[in-house]
């Protein structure tokens, strides 16, 4: 029986038929792995995540973590899940052998942790947070820290949060008040409120490694004032062990609407609850240097951020295939009009309507698992990059992206569950079906690690614009490249080739314009809408992509590419149009809104 | 402090300063009415929705109705809100005098209904299907079932359901199996199973009067064997007296998403679960005449379908003041670029993407309750028509609205609730707040009483077609009608009349078009797509008509109203051009997607 998580021969297609990831081997970083390597962690995920992860997901979210006042209870069999995840070393997957790691290509690694975030995000978002956690502390903090907290956290002992938003300071970081107060001995001690904390309490481990914000008292105003500490849930020793309870205490948990396996909560640094004698503060080990910690998390966060549209995908993903599923078997009405009452009735994935809705599902779940996974395999490419330039390249490309990469899942793949509730109709509206969790979890994905309208502000605000345009002139190039290979190609490549190289033509002189005038605040006021632009074009970039890389090739799963390009290219490029129409007029419909709403 | 269930300031303008509710007054069945006792309703409703059915509203999602085999449980603040509804006459408020009712236009009773779907779907879903249910019988039966049936219905004292689907039978209800078996004494015994029955067992009041169609052995196949019975949880004897348990028997409840207050099950009829000796079928009686069930059924549907669009309506209402709310108070970041760390933070409703956000969500459910009130103005000039000729104009009118109204605010105020959810952010995805429950709430509404794809069908397969296109002519006619007087009124009006002539022309042209080849499988294969394009081009009317009622008054609420409506033709009106586009070129995409899935 295929599995209705995610299409493994899909990911062969992407991985070897379109990203090669076979030539990665040719790279010294990568030179101990073969297809054979790859094959094996990918089979092993699916086998993971359909054993342990995907049988309590719905049972995580009936039955979400509770607080007593004293601990967090968690059903036990994400403990079980998380046990069996770690021990098969696949948090350490795509890192350095020193490490413990497999030194697997990142692009392999989502592809394998893909699985588990279709199976049950819930659960594997314990995980996923760990590892990000453990890059970041990999990338700025020295052996130290590696010894005392970061291979704990990839043998699954402890686990690891990031602790940015406080009550008043979401979205605008800068206005975060946790403080850090120097210690003599070169610690410090945290006082603050914490909030949004994903995992940021529970006894799934031994300790839970805390990546905080704070100010040091006597810093800059706003986000150059801001540094980053590790706070453990409890001390650790020298020699490793786990010590006494650190001046962390759990102030409440919050309820979400989906996503209910991962416990979120609020925090209080340095309350003095769990320490005999009162608030002493929490002890934070500094992070690289001071007042710089934004720039270390937002390195981590554009990590998370791809990482979140992984999680959106794949919950598009699972959705798609389980609607699929459903329509083939489910029958209802007849094809053809005027119907025969005396037929019997047809499978539903016979009407146009219904295939319509699993042709959207198709084209936004398997685009995006496409831009997922090119984004991380620039990653592979910067880990194993030759030169600076090479490098620079990589970089500019992959902060463009990276907007794209969160927000288009985010928003196209929550449609795609949207659609696949309405494939089952009533059905898919119960607690009966998976369909409806898939919804309400992946709700979440537009809202956490920077909203929609931050990307819009980051992908129009920031990166557009950095380095005289840059980025926009690398993903402009790649584009390129794939237009002129389909109209070498000919025959339907070179038709779509023609209609995304005049959209994108269209997209850069409407750049152009917004910034013509040098008004920031006018140029920027549609940026969401600006997005949402940008995200269709680079998807109708991506199924060229996957047109090409099906090109010659026959029989169902190819035609189903091919098709699914074709639907992208008729019912969602031409949705760019009247956005673009808008941006280029400089609309001021939203910034001339007053206080008149009634 | 202003409500944030709905605004009654819209109410009065668009009842009173555009729809002209007063008029009505002129009219004999209205005669005794005027804006005083309009406005008495209108602010009774609101306290009783405010004081008896938002306050639970919370609870009853979080604890839904349980079934432990004998009996259902509900929360007791739902029979206590009900109560107060019935006792203060709503239930019969636009029905005739003669049946206790206030004889109330159906505007009026619908703007008034509003207030207690905004407020508590699930409870006040129980009352409004028992008013379906009423007039539906009151149409299509006699005095024996109104004074057996209707009467106590009204009071409150028995409630109502509607039983269609089936297990195997939802969208095509031509394949019910549930049969009813003729009786010497002219009644039925009917045996079958149906499905998604909301309300259909339950202790709020002394019995439940099912309506429920089914086949009449020896009968025609398909729709035309469909017949209609009145079928009571407990018979009822001459005298009126609630007497012995009849042979309904409740087989399970369904759980749901969303709209978890209204209990959703799973009926069987003629199981003998209740009766001693063994099933002898549950009684019934016939409506009407045999094999005429699903006329009478559509008659219902079809007001069932406006109060679907009004449900749709109050939830997108009250999630958009919920966020403008928050959205005032909350700070967070600054307003212009670039920031200054040290100045205050700002409300966020400064930022102009939050206003892009509030904007969308005033202009879909402020559209959305116009457009929902237009056509209950319709039905309350069709209960006044003088001549035939005027009931069948009017009839046509409605035909082919209703679809729209039944499925743009499903759609479009959905979106509402999601905006508003993105307003809140993190906090709007939490239980604490409202909005997450909206969102869920208002799923159910592009799913029941016909799924969309079963509107588009409707729309372009029906209602466009009918008797040569005279409901889409007269459509028409109203939609030139206000271009006409917006080009007379000149200024913005003159202008977004010639955006909605030029657009409606066009959409007229590819109308012809989808039906020219003569092959209604390919007219029909995007009828989803025609759907939403002909809707947003209706609220594009019904924006106008708001923009013309506000002209030539000044102030907050008619700017707020100009903004708008400005905003539904910058932003919303010019995404059905490639809508429209693809139709016209007869895109067969869907059709051509044979099995390769993958």
């Amino acid at each position: 029986m295929r599995s209705t998580l995610l299409s493994r021969r899909d990911l062969d297609f992407l991985l070897y038929e379109w990203l090669d990831v076979e030539e990665l081997t040719k790279r010294g970083r990568y030179a101990d792995h073969s297809r054979e390597t790859f094959d094996a962690v990918l089979e092993l995920s699916e086998q993971l995540a359909t054993k342990y992860f995907a049988p309590h997901n719905k049972l995580n979210d009936a039955n979400e973590p509770t607080f007593d006042g004293e601990r967090v209870t968690i059903i036990p069999e994400v403990a079980t899940a998380l046990a069996a995840f770690a021990k098969a070393g696949l948090p350490a997957a795509a890192m350095d052998y020193e490490l413990g790691g497999a030194q697997l290509p990142v692009t392999v690694a989502q592809a394998s942790y893909a699985w588990f975030q279709a199976a049950n995000p819930g659960t594997s978002g314990y995980s996923f947070l760990t590892v990000a956690n453990a890059n970041l502390l990999l990338s700025h903090t020295g052996p130290e820290f590696t010894e005392r907290f970061v291979r704990p956290m990839l043998e699954g002992r402890f686990f690891g949060t990031m602790c940015l938003s406080e009550p008043q300071a979401g979205s605008s970081l800068a206005d975060i008040v946790t403080r850090a107060e120097p210690q003599d001995d070169g610690t410090y001690r945290l006082f603050g409120t914490k909030m949004w904390i994903s995992g940021g309490d529970h006894e799934l481990g031994e300790n839970i490694v805390h990546l905080v914000l704070a100010k040091i008292p006597g810093g800059p105003a706003g986000t150059k004032g801001i540094s980053l500490f590790v706070v453990p849930r409890f001390l650790v020793d020298d020699d490793g062990a786990v010590g006494e309870r650190n001046d962390v205490a759990l102030a409440g948990l919050n309820h979400k609407m989906g996503f209910r396996g991962t416990v979120n909560t609020v925090l209080n640094f340095g309350e003095g609850r769990w320490i005999p004698g009162g608030a002493a503060g929490a002890v934070g080990y500094l992070v690289g240097e001071p007042h710089r910690g934004l720039s270390y998390m937002f390195h981590m966060m554009n990590e998370a951020r791809i990482g979140v549209g992984l999680v959106a995908t794949a919950l598009g993903y699972t959705g798609y295939l389980e609607s699929l599923d459903y329509a083939r078997t489910r029958t209802q009405g007849r094809a053809k009009l005027p119907a025969d009452p005396s037929a019997p009735q047809r499978p539903i994935i016979e009407h146009a309507d219904v295939k319509r809705m699993l042709l959207a599902q198709k084209a936004y779940a398997e685009g995006a698992l496409g831009l997922v996974l090119y984004c991380a395999r620039l990653v592979d490419e910067q880990h194993t990059a030759d030169s600076d330039e090479e490098m620079r390249a990589l970089t500019l490309l992959l902060d463009i992206l990276t907007p794209i990469a969160k927000s288009w899942p985010s928003q196209w793949c929550l449609e795609a569950n949207n659609l696949a509730i309405q494939v089952l109709g009533g059905y898919g509206y119960t607690r009966e079906y998976n369909v409806e969790q898939h919804y309400r979890d992946n709700r979440l994905n537009p809202i956490h690690e920077g909203t929609h309208g931050i990307q819009g502000l980051d992908l129009l605000g920031r990166k557009v614009t950095q380095q005289g345009g840059a980025s926009l002139i690398a993903l402009a190039g790649r584009v390129q490249n794939t237009v002129s290979a389909a109209r070498a190609s000919g025959g339907e490549a070179a038709e779509l080739a023609g209609q995304l190289d005049a959209a994108w033509q269209r997209l850069i002189e409407v750049t152009a314009g917004l910034f013509a005038g040098g008004d920031v605040e006018t140029a920027l006021a549609n940026s969401s809408v600006y997005l949402e632009a940008f995200g269709h074009m680079v998807l109708a970039w991506i199924w060229l992509e996957q047109l090409l890389a099906a090109a010659g090739h026959t029989g169902d799963f190819y035609d189903g590419k091919r098709h699914a390009a074709r639907y992208f290219y008729r019912f969602e490029l031409p949705k760019t149009a009247p956005a673009l129409d808008l941006l280029a007029r400089l609309d001021t419909t939203t910034l001339e809104m007053r206080d008149a709403w009634f």
